[in-house]
């Protein structure tokens, strides 16, 4: 059976900054196939958002069949730590790396489960991608074609992001919010402030479709989701000259939305309010992720049961927070998200309590035990 | 008496670019002797703003004192002259340089009057600056400042700024609007775009006090002032991160008013609105001038004689376009402003008809006539 600290520790010692590729699957490959997974690994894409490398595994031929799907790659850890933010050591209970948390933890304490479970009972697989933290063009998705290929179609899909807040259990996701950014670009004609007639202002227009924009209200939020939110995040002038009236301004938005829409037409709303107030406002969009929701039911039942029996909590089913994997995935079947407490992730001196790495391998031995049973 | 073509060419040929000192000079002081004038040149300042030359001339104590304004210093050539800048050659008729127009030229034309009239009638003086086209930090201000301690108080003041816009004649300033510029800056608290509710976005607001700002209507403009006009020339977040939810965001308005109106009013005006609908905003104000104006009277129906006799043309009296140093001057004694054609002013081949200059030379001369009688 295998211990999930010594492989976190294993894991966290692998720099893997995203996009990721070699040593940190050494380590992965080396622990899952003397469990008993067939291990296919692949480096897909080309710079700027590629090579990435991704990792499938699969165990059993069971009817039922979970998937874990998870990452390896980790933001860069920045300065300040403590000590080596690539040593995995452990101090005062805790152990320190980046990754540890999100989500090398994860990975490990679902390998570890996956070693104590009966590998001819149902199907096991691993989803686990190098390029979750950068732009993700080659990571879920590529593994998502490799498995339509390959005909490996998951009942259910257990992603181990640390959703987790206060206390390990408390929080899993069921959904997530959409996410799309909005360009906004007025043209006008540059001009002297003196003759405001020989020129044109874009500013004013820019204000009125920011001002209107400000007044929509998405929805009131739903069951499981909180109400979509805009938020303009930059507006652009870039004039340095006092007294010249500029050529163009222009607006970026970053909506966040529930499952009541859909990025494109919110894409087209933002384009209609331009048009009223600033004909001729070029409007661009890019959609990131649309919003998923699974809807509460056996899955998250028996994924709130296995929690509740390893740490006594019943785990809050939320939809907040930013975009995940889980957005791709759940086009494939249902899926939620549960792992570690994510106060530090992404920060400096992450760490996760050894204790809830054990515990956390409990709870998804649980999960893989009730799912494929 | 002093050929004008002559001395401007003269003038033409010393590079005096703002701020300007020594040769430019030379050149004025040496043509003005000989007919009479005292002549104090002072340099001031330091750097950045400074050092500046300027020169105060006088000549003859009787009662009547007309003053004659103006700058020998010049905005940079810039690049693509057909000749050199400073060449001060004339090819078909117009005599080409930097400054021809914007005002070298009707500096030599005033002096080239001045040659003309008699020595013995009134007071006359010019009022030289070598750093109009800068920041004007040590120019006209100095001046005034230097012939308030030497007891020189004109009665009219004659500005020679190219004021003609398609012919000679066709318009004289007799006000100028006040110039204000603004910055709001609007604090918020950085988060991300998913937590909005840790955050505090100060975008909205600042969209708030702009929407507002843009329905201001400062006046309906006056007999001689067209309105007063408000534009919004930056907006400022400078936020790269699409999802991040930025700190600050700050807009500059630059405010062209009429004399219905105070700079400092203004930006409290501006300050006031700031303060309601984005409690904590920050407004600087800086006013480069207040609006000014000469109301016609004596001393422009004499000047419009003098062109009606010499060029058939009726000047238009007007109070548009950009400020000049009349400004300042208007403090002192009514302030009109005349001269030559400013469609090339700061731009490449700069140049003036040979008989324009003579002709401004002759209506200068009437003027001094008239005003001295
Ligand atoms: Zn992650
Ligand atoms: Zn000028």
């Amino acid at each position: 059976m295998i211990d999930p600290v010594h492989l976190t520790q294993a894991l966290l010692r692998a720099d893997s900054v995203t996009p990721a590729r070699g040593t940190v699957f050494d380590v992965l490959e080396a622990a899952l196939v003397p469990i008993g997974f067939a291990v296919d690994r692949f480096v897909v894409g080309a710079a700027p958002d590629g090579p990435v490398e991704n990792l499938l595994a699969t165990r059993g031929d069971g009817p039922r069949h979970l998937a874990f799907a998870g990452h390896v790659d980790v933001v860069p850890p920045g300065e300040g730590w403590t000590g080596s933010p690539w040593s995995g050591e452990v101090r005062g209970g805790l152990l320190y790396g980046r990754g540890a948390v999100d989500m090398k933890g994860a990975v490990a304490a679902f390998v570890a489960a996956a070693s104590r479970s009966d590998a001819d009972k149902g199907t096991l697989s691993l989803i686990i991608t190098g390029d979750e933290e950068g732009p993700a063009t080659y990571g879920t998705v590529a593994l998502m074609e490799r498995m339509a290929a390959r005909g490996i179609v998951p009942e259910l899909c257990l992603v181990g992001e640390p959703t987790s807040t206060e206390r390990l259990g408390d929080m899993v996701k069921i959904g997530r919010r959409g996410s799309v950014n909005i360009w906004i670009d007025v043209p006008g004609r540059q001009g002297h402030v003196a003759y405001p007639h020989l020129a044109d202002n874009p500013i004013p227009r820019l204000i009125a479709v920011l001002a209107e924009i400000e007044t929509v209200v998405l929805d009131e939020g739903t069951d499981w989701f909180q109400p979509s939110n805009i938020e303009v995040t930059d507006i652009t002038v870039g004039n340095p000259a006092h007294n010249v009236i500029p050529a163009h301004a222009s607006a970026r938005l970053s909506i966040r939305f529930n499952d009541r829409h859909r990025g494109d037409d919110l894409i087209t709303r933002i384009r209609k309010i331009a048009d009223r107030h600033a004909p001729g406002a070029v409007v661009t969009g890019k959609v990131s992720g649309e919003a998923f929701l699974t809807e509460p039911g056996a899955f998250s039942t028996l994924l709130s049961e296995a929690i509740v029996a390893a740490t006594g909590v019943t785990p809050a089913l939320s939809t907040t927070g930013g975009t995940s994997d889980a957005r791709f995935l759940s086009k494939l079947c249902p899926v939620v998200e549960f792992g570690l407490i994510n106060a530090t992730m992404h920060k400096v001196d992450e760490a996760v309590a050894v204790e809830d790495l054990r515990t956390l391998a409990d709870i998804y031995a649980d999960v893989i035990e009730r799912a494929l049973r």
